[in-house]
């Protein structure tokens, strides 16, 4: 008897699960335009309420990562490893980890979007140096991984399709949180991109996707396990979103951060994800026998500058002027660095990071829609953190800006968005936790 | 802030109760065509996990009523009743009761349909008279119901657009099974149809749409309260469909049937039913002070004749031959009539409704697709029901049938449906309960 959609949609709703072929019937159905908006949008409803096994999860996934192209990394030597982040605010993690991985001799193919919110995606913050091209085609993409061990570059291709498509629904009809679902979407892009290494940087806290952190640990795990049962190495970090990463939010600025980190002079969050990150592909990819091994490799090609070298050759590769690797500040053009001073004396006790990423987003240093257009320069950078004293007067923070009435709406949600406290704050580690296949 | 139906399905998906505005602005925008399919049935499906309270259903089934044009039944003098049915199998309730009650002085104004399923709706049957016309102006309707008493007709203009346009949706959604759902599409249509007193005919057993008794009891008490919020003397009656209502299953053969109800003569059960719907109507319109007194007004309008003579009125007034309403049997046309034997004796245990219903459906009395085509003069005529004690190669029905071949399929089905016992099952009563708006 031939499927119907129909059918599907009332044995999920019933608290049924679904086979391979009742998925692979849907998402196909659904991505060559023969099953409607509608019915996709009733299950996935149906999916919310009555969720997916661990099984059906794996199997949404690999029919949305079969839906479209896959790229075939495999004439490239070696391990390729892929890195994802869920988000956050001030995350520049990609910029610093994959030289220090490229450093050391495996490859960084790696995919990204230009993002809405906050501040831009990695590709719009490489978009600062001048003549830096973001859109390879798929030969060049895998020649560079190839040639210089990394390469950065607009989603090629049409992967994962199904996704793209569902994605989009779910986001208009109230289904987008459920961790199978948000699982399932990252990981049939990261399958349809070929890597054999994928290492999942999964946020928690106030500037998370993922608020709660027992939730971020039940996203970490199904993304493992999904990636595992896809046949790919996958390990997942999670760490702290409840302030911003490191301190620089905002598209040059967060250049110039991660180019400090690759110097050995970045912030201390900021190098320690880096570390973990880059120990789980390490480990993953055989390079390094444990955890302490690896993170000596990758503290050595920061040391020897190893790692900044890869990145301005990188920049190189892809057509962008890597003279300003070495100056980043002179990519800066603002009419006005403003401090925020704090009115009153004691300890940060907290930072809402939403708060701060839409500070630098109304700046202009962020996208509110899909053809806002960013500006590049503008942003935040905290001069104190989570436990740090303050002194009244004293900078909290610096607003770089190009308008003198976007500085002063910045200022004050910069203000409302800094607790200052008498108690110092309870000191929580960054790293939550390291989830691997295999405890 | 301008509403957005994301919000609507939130609230809804989050447990939350929706405003009456808010009702309004999905009931009204989606009838327009501004929200789209696919936001619209993921709300029913979050409706069918978190329900809606009393006060959602009202307001969604008055948004509906609301939503096209409202019959206006103002100029009609005295108390206008309707009738609704949530349909079963043999069911000819209509043609009896509309006559007995416009034969006592009230105005019966029903609009009924044609029917997907086992036999043809009202509608159909009534066709079955030469020249009876079923698409009546709403003039003519108006006219007919206050010159005869009662008129049927096919819907007349585009009432309750908005739960056509949603019930479809639910029907290809897996979102039908919700009362309150169900409740509201059927009180939208009948609040728009303008009648003062709504009498339901809710069945429950394996013919009915409702198998349980309590399901059919809750979704006789929502009709009845949205009926009754609504401002309309609203009553329900909940009866037995767990084998076919009377013997006759079929357009014309159950026009024959309700001819002879009309005379007096009919199956215990169709008259039992009628009585009940009768005197609620009767009561609910202060026509009549109690149950005793109305039965005794109904029983009159039988065995005067009144009844039968007021079925031929209205036959007449719609351009039928009414020649026929006092030898319908002229009506048959049928090349073979088909005993159906019993192949051993012993008590009717159990008679499965729903595959009479699909046996008379096969030999083509009923619609398999909108476009089928139905021949008013095939069907089946029980000669056993539940209770009855049958000898082996007694006849347990009769076929009605222009194929022998389907005469044969729908033998088949009959004898599989009929279960023959040793024991005499358990007598239950056909009248499950009454439910009106104060007990």
């Amino acid at each position: 008897m031939a499927m119907r959609m129909y059918d599907l949609i009332l044995k999920k709703r019933n608290g049924g699960s679904l086979s391979k072929e009742e998925i692979e019937y849907f998402v196909n159905g659904y991505t060559r335009g023969e099953i409607p908006d509608y019915q996709v949008s009733a299950l996935m409803m149906a999916i919310y309420f009555q969720k997916m096994t661990d099984e059906e999860t794996l199997d949404l996934t690999l029919a949305m990562a079969d839906s479209g192209d896959k790229l075939d990394l495999s004439e490239i030597k070696g391990i390729k490893a892929d890195k994802h982040s869920t988000g956050g605010v001030g995350d520049k993690t990609s910029l610093v980890l994959a030289p220090m991985i490229a450093a050391l001799g495996l490859k960084m193919a790696k995919m990204s979007g230009r993002g809405l919110g906050h501040t831009g995606g990695t590709i719009d913050k490489l978009e600062s140096f001048p003549g830096f091209r973001t859109a390879l085609s798929e030969d060049e993409f895998i020649r560079n991984v190839s040639e210089v061990g990394m390469a950065i570059t607009g989603q090629t291709g049409n992967l994962a399709p199904a996704d793209k498509k569902m994605y989009a629904l779910r986001d208009v009809t109230a289904t987008v949180d459920n961790i199978s679902l948000i699982a399932s979407s990252i990981m049939s892009k990261k399958l349809a991109a070929g890597a054999d290494v994928i290492v999942l940087d999964v946020k928690t806290g106030s500037g998370a996707f993922m608020k709660e952190e027992k939730d971020a640990f039940r996203l970490a795990e199904e993304m493992v396990q999904i990636g595992t049962g896809a046949g790919k190495k996958t390990v997942a970090v999670v760490s702290d979103m409840d302030q911003p990463l490191g301190y620089a939010v905002g598209n040059i600025l967060e250049v110039i951060e991660a180019v400090d980190t690759l110097r050995g002079k970045g912030p201390k969050d900021l190098y320690e994800l880096c570390e973990a990150l880059g120990s789980c592909i390490l480990t993953e990819a055989g390079a390094a026998s444990d955890r302490m091994t690896a993170e000596k490799m990758l503290r050595e090609v920061i040391s020897s500058g190893a790692a900044l070298e890869k990145f301005a050759e990188f920049i190189r590769a892809q057509g962008g002027d890597d003279a300003f690797v070495y100056e980043p500040e002179k990519l800066l053009q603002v009419k006005e660095i403003h401090d925020v001073r704090s009115e009153k004396s004691g300890y940060v006790f907290r930072i809402l990071s939403d708060e701060i990423g839409t500070a630098s987003m109304l700046l202009g240093g962020g996208r509110q829609t899909k053809d806002s257009v960013i500006d590049l320069s503008v942003g935040i950078v905290l001069k104190k953190k989570v436990g740090d004293y303050v002194e009244a007067g004293e900078s909290l923070a610096v607003i770089y800006s190009n308008s003198g009435e976007k500085t002063k709406e910045a200022e004050e949600r910069i203000l409302a968005s800094i607790s200052i406290s008498d108690t110092k704050p309870p000191v929580r580690p960054f790293i939550k936790g390291i989830v691997a296949a295999h405890k």
